[in-house]
């Protein structure tokens, strides 16, 4: 396997990048997966990785040690000492294997069939790849993201969405009016308001859910999309939740009956 | 307003100590709320605040001005440049205002009479907190945690929290086998194998709700006190959910039920 020592090295420097810009992701195409659960979760969904980069660390672990073996043969792989592992590596706690990916290309804006996950300016990244997670494990398959929205495909998104992304068809800066214009499901927001509660809402059809960020909300553009303003009922005392727990509840809850009317 | 204005100062570099090391706010007895919204959250509960910092970048914000000029006559108020701020602050991101506040002592541990949750070793602190939040928006008011948990009062906790802190009765070290002996309800974990769903399962009495961390799940011993473990079913390829989103679906479920049982 092949060596680089230098943090000077010109590759070093780029994967460097890769990993710590999104300026620099969106010009070369490409992100940065990290550890060996992610790997796993991209190979099983027949991603093809371009790269791989394993530390002296973590080839001494045997899971990755074994990943290396099996893909060495198809994938150009480098061994680099830990501190210049640590360096290209999109956290603190290197995990001792990534890999790098290219970012499935922006595709034309396409209206979902079925129910749908519309994220409004949501910023922080374990919140995004938290509700990816969340979706993907509720069924859901389309996710459309504002422009506001941090970049989908960043490394943080991918760790936390563990491996989500694979299994979801993923929109970045989308136009919701022309994206949900012809959407023939229910579009629905959440709200605090003398609204319907989400258990009292019919769910049974195809649902186009809108999330805002923390502190913001929807903007008023996305809420006036919303045909209708459901509720999540809280304890007293409560404004609201942490929107990929929000996200959560409404998901499920969908799910759960979606399940009940399929008998 | 008295100002400090040197790093220096003792006062400072105890109130840098507070924000930062777990060790010293275990020590002092002591935690730091950072921002308005925790602020107004703890006086709601009549929190007694000892001390309150302000930067001079913040006391220029109309929210907090009133703060303070509400205070003031009541609680120590400190005015700070923003350096010598920024230097005692939890935050990368510095709110401007910060309220120092004695750490409840820790009870005897009561069993809890109605619903809770049990975290055992969940380590991230932002998890941690938007379980709280979650938990107390579901009407839950007891959280018992086991030892390797992260501190329940750190002011990263707090501010995932968002208040929740000042309406939950939180024990933390719980021996649990002793807190759960004469628990007067069903102790459930979650699982994936085989078991009933959460929507099959009565959830209608109270429920203590087992979670654990990320990566180890529940210890054997905590998982030994489970009476049941039942599952979220969730969609094909999905192994699990974030700790904070696992939790929003069970306590919403059980919430739920208990609606539909009280009619």
């Amino acid at each position: 396997m092949k060596t680089i020592s230098s943090r000077q090295n010109p590759l070093i420097k780029d994967l460097h990048l890769l990993a710590n810009s999104a300026q620099e992701r969106r010009k070369q195409g490409k992100t940065v997966l990290d550890g060996v659960h992610l790997l796993e979760a991209a190979l099983a969904e027949n991603v093809v990785l371009e790269l791989i980069c394993v530390s002296e660390h973590g080839y001494q672990q045997a899971e990755i040690l074994a990943l290396v073996t099996a893909l060495e043969s198809t994938v150009n792989c480098l061994l680099l000492p830990d501190a210049v592992f640590s360096y290209i590596s999109p956290t603190d706690t290197p995990a001792g294997i990534l890999a790098v990916m290219t970012m499935p290309r922006a595709m034309m804006v396409t209206t979902p069939t079925s129910s749908c996950v519309v994220l409004d300016g949501v910023q922080d990244t374990g919140n995004l790849g938290t509700i990816f997670r969340t979706a993907a494990a509720a069924g859901i398959e389309d996710i459309l993201l504002t422009e506001g929205c941090a970049q989908a495909w960043s490394p943080r998104v991918l760790r936390a969405a563990m491996g989500a992304h694979f299994r979801l068809r993923i929109q970045e800066k989308v136009n919701l009016q022309h994206a949900l214009a012809d959407y023939q499901g229910q579009v629905l927001a959440t709200g605090v308001k003398e609204a319907k509660t989400i258990y009292e809402q019919d769910l049974s059809l195809p649902i186009a859910w809108l999330f805002g960020s923390e502190g913001a909300g929807i903007s008023p553009t996305t809420a006036a999309l919303a045909q209708q303003i459901v509720m999540i009922p809280m304890a007293g005392g409560t404004e609201s939740l942490n929107v990929a727990a929000a996200a959560a509840v409404c998901l499920f809850e969908e799910r759960r009956q979606k399940m009940v009317n399929q008998g």
